[in-house]
């Protein structure tokens, strides 16, 4: 229930092909999701997470660090990817996520997050799948780089309709 | 405001040393907190992070994909580390943080999170800590296990009174 309530909400989604059939993941696919990170999520997430950086909190502490303003956790922007990668791959299991921050992500910045299909090979009942992971924002730039390694139980990538 | 708020929370805190005199953070030196994750926790970062697997949200779906129960997002339980960083180092901030995840976190289990520094150079005004990051539970059995990157503005570890 919780599943498709989230993925009701107002963010679009791209997909890899047409909802005309069943589209298997293969090395060289993207997928990709956008969010803007609002206030409320940097508070909300600050309460569950409980990490109370001030840069994420308070604007003069953020300045006087060398910031423009608040910054979104770094942390949150990275759940672009399991996100991206639950929606499509309900069931998916996560075997490593690295995480290179490259730009500061600003609360209200729309973000681009993007998973490819570097590797993907079969392992039992299931497949190893090896992802280029990434955010952008501003047409481009590189907020966030990294590679997760997930186990798919299968390659068929599921269609969600907002 | 909400730091305060946070930090005098329901969960201990383990520090390297003494309240009595400024503690240097050196090579060598381990951070630590513990936290259960509940069911509430999971909802709510759930929510935040739209990420709906349902192995997070359903004990069916859990069980037939070969685990005990319901587990924790594994990018939740990793939310440790930032929590021990930006408790002793308020404003530091993120260059990278890799992340394996070793053995499944079930909701109600004790997790120990640890940051270790592992190597520490000046750089200008500041300092680019290296640190080895891990989770435990049931008396030493790793979950997770990674390397962070943070650039600190100062050694002295933030003393946090609970």
């Amino acid at each position: 229930m919780l599943v498709r309530n989230l993925l009701s909400t107002r963010i679009p989604l791209l997909r890899c092909c047409s909802s005309s059939a069943p589209c298997l993941f293969k090395v060289g696919d993207t997928l990709k999701l956008t969010r803007t990170f609002t206030n409320e999520d940097v508070m909300e997430y600050g309460k569950v997470t409980f990490d109370s950086n001030p840069l994420h909190f308070d604007s003069d502490s953020a300045r006087n660090a060398g910031f423009e303003d608040r910054l979104v956790h770094g942390m949150l922007v990275a759940t672009l990817f399991p996100w991206i990668i639950s929606s499509h791959f309900p069931g998916a299991v996560y075997v490593s996520q690295s995480l290179h921050f490259k730009l500061p992500v600003y609360i209200g910045e729309e973000i681009f997050g993007e998973i490819e299909a570097d590797n993907i090979r079969e392992n039992k009942n299931s497949y190893i799948a090896k992802l280029k992971t990434r955010c952008f924002k501003n047409g481009g730039l590189l907020v966030l780089d990294g590679e997760a390694i997930t186990i798919l139980s299968s390659l068929v990538v599921a269609q969600v309709h907002p």
